[in-house]
């Protein structure tokens, strides 16, 4: 406990050193200021708040996908076509089985090293500890800290299914959700829900047997999803007012599914002209700016609730909270008349 | 609109008929509220209210596994077993491609059937409208639903990865995680936050080649994780106290590794066995409670966030939200000051 105290005393007094130094590109700066974000808590708001007006800066593109598909390989693959284009690079991976975060093979090892040792690529894995939510947080929050620090592209790998594959598409402009070939009994494992996330989408392993199968599938399922109107941005800007080019036409994003093979290379350049492409495309038709106020809102929001949480825990005994649960658990009281009794005990809406 | 409120209007008057029926085990009245749990609201409080005092009886048993680890056809398989020992069965299914949830192969749904006609078994697939925040809250409150109309046993399925394996692993007495045989290739992805979740570890369609690997993969990751004596159980009630038997030994569950194959219906009995091992030593050990106590402050703690952040959002103008959100996205104030500042102008804070 106190060893931890100590270690913290020192990041609090310097926490303002560390965040000019982050902004000047810094990477030990950056990495502690990440590490913070991990850890959370009063000091990485600080932090956060003195990073925000330099945020807004950067192109923050999501890699999801099931175990298997190659996300490690191809965002690796990405990072070194956006280098010798000369564009400087950050990398944060939150998938635990990612090389990124050093659970790796050694062949996966080799292929990062040439990377690692890049300056211009900053690569950085999120801890898994504490809760997925609190990793969401995180993630954001050092996705915050790269941006604040010039990197003019993000690239995040999330291990796809389930909330993590919401919460990149919440935190990226652009959202490539990887496949690979699959058997036949296999396409179910398409899920409905990537295609509402996807912003392109990318077969891996396109060498493998089956691959064309894919496409087609996701292609047929793309169809039938414009058939319906019911493509994810479509719906989000109907409820704001559809966007529309000058000929009063919807303009609405069909995500390109493309072909990959990281291990050799291959596709990855048509697979940047894509994220270019859309990242253009958002641009020019106000989908960037809708999408940054849907961030900001959702971050609001999400602070608002945290905030009005810590103050009601400071207003009541915590013994309270504890009988609360037990009562709870003895059926003595349900939990919406509890969570009513607390909050007038708490004297927060007296006012 | 004015259809919705319609077809609102006599639920709400009759809502305490729903409940009573039921309770009574009436599969329409189970069917209606699960429906209303789906649209929220403060309807669905005051049904979960009623019904609270008549929960907390089921064994909720979740199941969890990568698409194509065969996740439905177990659940279908598991369900026929408790019917055959006289047990009746709910089934929640969370996720989309399911057979549950209708987007079936033939085959699938001929092994449905069966399940599907027999009156002992409620089979409810959750819709995946809306967030996946609010689609784990409806499947929670739906099992609260069935948990209260007397089904001892709930099974749960759940597409695995991610937020929704966490959520199930909170939501479930009895976490089964389903993996299925691969090539060496693909062993990596074996996540290792699995074997935090997972109280019995099943590898389905073990009849395929290389099913022993897989088994031999986990047992030695349990290894591992044994000795570094960081099981999730042995963690959870280090922090409440060690739970002990009579000569001081520290108990904890190792989780199992089993071999099924759900499409012949082979090791079914023996998981169902592994199944009720468990129940057994969570009521024996404390655990059981432990967990109980758990999920309550999970769900008071998500109910105060809610609700605070609903009496906050009657406070302050809506303009006042959206011109925040504005402030925000041109970098005029960051996110954290702002929240501060509603929640002063709220006048919450003031009592």
């Amino acid at each position: 406990m106190s060893a931890t105290s100590r270690r913290r005393g020192p990041l609090i007094a310097s926490g303002t050193e560390t965040v000019t130094q982050a902004l000047a590109g810094e990477r030990r700066a950056i990495a502690r200021l990440i590490s913070l974000m991990e850890r959370g808590g009063a000091e990485a708001r600080q932090v956060l708040s003195q990073l925000h007006p330099h945020t807004g800066q950067a192109h923050i593109v999501g890699i999801t996908g099931a175990p298997g598909t190659g996300k490690s390989t191809l965002v690796a693959e990405m990072a070194k076509v956006y280098r010798r284009q000369g564009q400087s690079v950050g990398i944060v991976a939150v998938d635990p089985t990612s090389p990124f975060s050093g659970g790796a093979f050694l062949g996966d090892r080799i292929r990062m090293r040439e990377l690692a040792t890049d300056r211009q690529v900053f690569i950085r894995s999120m801890a898994t500890r504490g809760s997925l939510g609190g990793l969401a947080r995180a993630t954001a929050d050092a996705v915050h800290v790269l941006d604040a620090s010039g990197y003019p592209v993000i690239l995040v790998e999330t291990v796809g299914a389930g909330q993590s594959e919401v919460d990149i598409a919440r935190v990226a402009h652009t959202t490539i959700v990887l496949q690979m070939p699959a058997s036949g009994d296999e396409i179910q494992a398409i899920k409905a829900g990537i295609l509402e996330i996807a912003d392109i989408l990318a077969v891996n392993k396109a060498d493998l047997a089956g691959a064309d199968n894919i496409v087609t599938a996701l292609q047929a399922m793309l169809d039938l999803g414009s058939a319906r109107s019911e493509w994810h941005h479509g719906q989000l800007l109907d409820a704001e007012g559809v966007v529309s080019d000058s000929s009063g036409e919807q303009l609405s994003w069909r995500p390109p599914v493309l072909k990959t093979c990281a291990l050799r290379g291959e596709g990855v350049e048509e697979l940047l002209a894509a994220v270019q492409t859309h990242w253009q495309y958002q641009c020019d038709t106000g989908v960037r700016e809708y999408r940054e106020r849907e961030r900001a809102n959702d971050e609001l929001r999400r602070i608002l609730r945290h905030d009005l949480m810590a103050r009601l825990l400071d207003r009541i005994a915590d013994t309270d909270l504890v009988d609360t649960v037990e009562r709870i658990v003895a059926r003595e009281e349900d939990p919406y008349s509890a969570a009513e009794r607390l909050i007038a005990a708490s004297g927060l809406e007296a006012g």
